[in-house]
């Protein structure tokens, strides 16, 4: 068990209460653009003042609107659920994909259908994730599906899941044709409940991007009244870029951030009291000599933490950074950049650690190596979540006194206290002896993880379903992965 | 600036002091075995309890020592001086080096004094590293040296130094014919001393390895008083394995751990009361498979995170980690478990990442290419150290209200903010477009670090040298090595 948070190297009681009043300020003298006519009479019926699509949350309301925001709760999966939340412990989610992919030959080309039917076959057999997350959306194989692109990914999905589901839900006219976005990602949402047969517990998180600085989209909006609408748990998302979309200070990053995002918590609280929000940032500095967003920085981690420390102070569940990286491939900056990526979760009170694999080229391009490599650098990540075991007994002094100065303690079975703190690793990483037989032992790291990818594809089965269910994701998927 | 220290993360205030007393309760149940007679009689002087070569250390005794030992101290190299100790920021200090070396056309061969020409060099010109370390014992090249190996590999050192430097001088009857290991190591350190010309200040600093568990060795101990003789700061090193030289629980590896270089520590205060010691712990878990020491592992995150925060409560300078790994290679694996081993210095007030760069195979292996990339991800820990700039300027709250929602940054000149907290990588790190054409501009990271190397190589130039300061030294170097 962690003892702390990684946030409190970083921030101070005071700085987290300067960050909260500058919040208030940019509350009261900014405003939030929103730009989404229902969003402004919703806003102006509880008491905002409303300037044009400008809206200013009183102090009042935002504290009326954080005492329904629930710590922490309960997500339903086909075959196992899950407790989320603020100290529930660390949920790995892995990436949601992009449509480049470096390939296990080494190649760059489009990520596929039959490339997700290999994720999800790979997430579904993890003992890493607790969340099945949808990956890429809106890739080649989804074209000439019977009913609507968006909802035959969402089938495609449920089809491999067994964890509790996590869907992108990036609904458009090109992948839903027949409504609206918020129409499209109400029909998604059901669609995963149907296939549950459980219409009272959460059965699926989606989010959605806001529009930084300080903005929430039309298309946004839609997907947030959407998702309240079928009462299903909300991840609210921002990814700025300093000195492009946010401020260019890391602290002033955070202030636009989080009025962001917490301007859309207080809305959904205002639509629909008690359903549970995510704060869901993943901003980072932008590298000026590139003009692009650097997810592989130092400053990401400091910047996610400093939204994790926010959300500690307000009592909302925050998901944020992920195993990212700058690079284009799964190098040793790869390795570097996804650890930074993945601490400021793993080592604090945060929900959720998303995009935990198979990331690079912030967000623009999907590695199947590296997902593979991710995945032990998040058993690492665990190791550390699980934190030192302290008591007196743990103090092995009657077991030092035993074998006392030079002695060995080496003997008979290994004990229990080693088996419960250490962490084997898997054949992915190397721990062997580095001598001309131990190197002629140990293929390359890319090999090794291709064996273990090899042999986890190869061991999946589908989940057990029902006919109907069967029936239902038929409706919806392209021939090629119809479920016999 | 950091706000906090990382251990805060793994152990509470009374995990804390449960360590503590577990370390007590070592020094007066189990005592530390001291296999030198002058170290038992200055214990015995002292009041301590003796008996046979074991030594129990009083409470009061202890607290005695404590309150000489100094927080901090200024060392003094040839062109630089440096503060070192608690809080005082973050010193990096590179690898120690190793026999087995992996060289930049991938492959493995011995270590030699070539070699140590490249290191140093890159040493002193890195904007990184605040000490100049020894880098590899007792290798290929000084084998027929005009006086003694270990003063020939002094000499080498300090010919390319212009930072403070570290000497790992471990003294044997190989590399010192004309003496002990007490009179060999002060006759390297006076060597120092006679170069830089100074007799007042800290010249140097130097460690020796305990003996876990809780035993300090004759030919440690030879060292130990030699240093403090020449009134030198002194590390105090141990490097034990659960359940093998060490209880099987982190915890118990720490407390047997802590309580062996304590003693150390304590008699060194017996000895030259007010002289800087620092203890120096690399332990971490073992691999029961391998039955080896494993500094990748995770737990070696948590352990070194527990030794700070005990040098933290006793207000001891620690220095302790570094960028170390199991693996064989630069690769993901060698990424990852680098930046976790840098990580519990860089987010502490431990007074010096030792180690740092070029180390793989847990100490088993040099590396070249990763010598190169570690130290880019040390600008990074560099850049974590800096910690994030909270005040109600840096809150940017007029800038977020002049821009407004979704207005746009960038513009005009990049503002001061940016540039003050923005670190930008250098070329051994890729933060390019993953297009076709980014990706053909980009060669692979052992060829961005080759690149680096090979300018770092060409661009050095020998420090300014008096002539008889060159003879002090050529009296010693190898022919090839001796100073025009």
């Amino acid at each position: 068990m962690l003892k702390g948070n990684l946030f409190t190297t970083f921030y101070s009681k005071d700085d987290i209460e300067l960050i909260h009043e500058s919040v208030l300020r940019v509350f009261n003298e900014v405003g939030v653009k929103f730009e989404y006519e229902e969003a402004l009479e919703l806003f102006k019926k509880h008491g905002a003042r409303v300037e044009g699509d400008l809206v200013f949350i009183p102090e009042e309301l935002l504290n009326k609107a954080l005492s329904t925001i629930p710590e922490s709760f309960e997500i339903v999966g086909p075959e196992s659920k899950l407790e989320i939340g603020i100290g529930k412990g660390l949920v790995v989610a892995p990436t949601n994909g992009c449509p480049n992919l470096e390939d296990w030959d080494g190649n760059y080309r489009q990520t596929n259908a039959d490339d997700l039917e290999n994720f999800y076959k790979i997430i579904n057999t993890s003992d890493v994730y607790g969340i099945s997350s949808q990956v890429a959306a809106d890739i080649p194989g989804f074209e000439n599906c019977p009913t609507e692109s968006a909802l035959a990914q969402m089938a495609m999905m449920a089809k491999y899941s067994r964890k509790p589901m996590y869907n992108i839900l990036g609904i458009t006219p090109h992948n839903y044709k027949r409504g609206n976005a918020r129409e499209g990602a109400r029909e998604c949402v059901q669609l995963i409940k149907k296939y549950m047969d459980n219409f009272d517990d959460y059965v699926c998180y989606s989010g959605m991007c806001v529009l930084p600085p300080l903005t929430v989209g039309t298309d946004a909006l839609e997907h947030y009244f959407a998702f309240a609408e079928e009462k299903q748990p909300i991840t609210i998302t921002t990814c700025s870029m300093t000195n492009m979309t946010a401020p260019p200070s890391l602290m002033g990053s955070i202030v636009a951030d989080f009025a962001n995002m917490l301007a859309v918590a207080v809305m959904i609280q205002l639509i629909e009291p008690g359903l549970p929000v995510i704060l869901s940032p993943f901003s980072s500095v932008s590298d000026m000599r590139e003009v692009r967003l650097m997810t592989g920085a130092p400053e990401f981690l400091m910047i996610m933490s400093g939204h994790i420390a926010m959300g500690d102070f307000y009592r909302i569940p925050v998901r944020c950074s992920g195993a990212l990286a700058d690079g284009f491939t799964y190098d040793y900056q790869a390795g570097v950049e996804s650890t930074l990526g993945a601490l400021a979760v793993s080592l604090s009170n945060a929900c959720i650690l998303p995009h935990a694999s198979g990331d690079l080229s912030n967000f623009n391009l999907l590695s199947f190596p590296k997902f593979m490599m991710d995945e032990e650098m998040l058993r690492y990540m665990k190791r550390l979540h699980d934190g030192v075991a302290i008591s007196e007994k743990k103090a092995n002094v009657e077991l030092i006194k035993k074998v006392g100065p030079r002695g060995v303690y080496l003997k008979g079975r290994t004990p229990k206290d080693y088996r419960e703190e250490t962490y084997l690793t898997s054949p992915v990483f190397n721990r062997g002896t580095c001598n001309e037989e131990g190197r002629a032992a140990t293929p390359p790291i890319q090999e090794r993880a291709y064996k273990v990818y090899k042999e986890r594809i190869e061991s999946f089965e589908l989940p057990d379903m029902t006919q109907a269910q069967k029936d239902l994701l038929n409706e919806h998927l392209p021939e090629k992965f119809k479920i016999k």
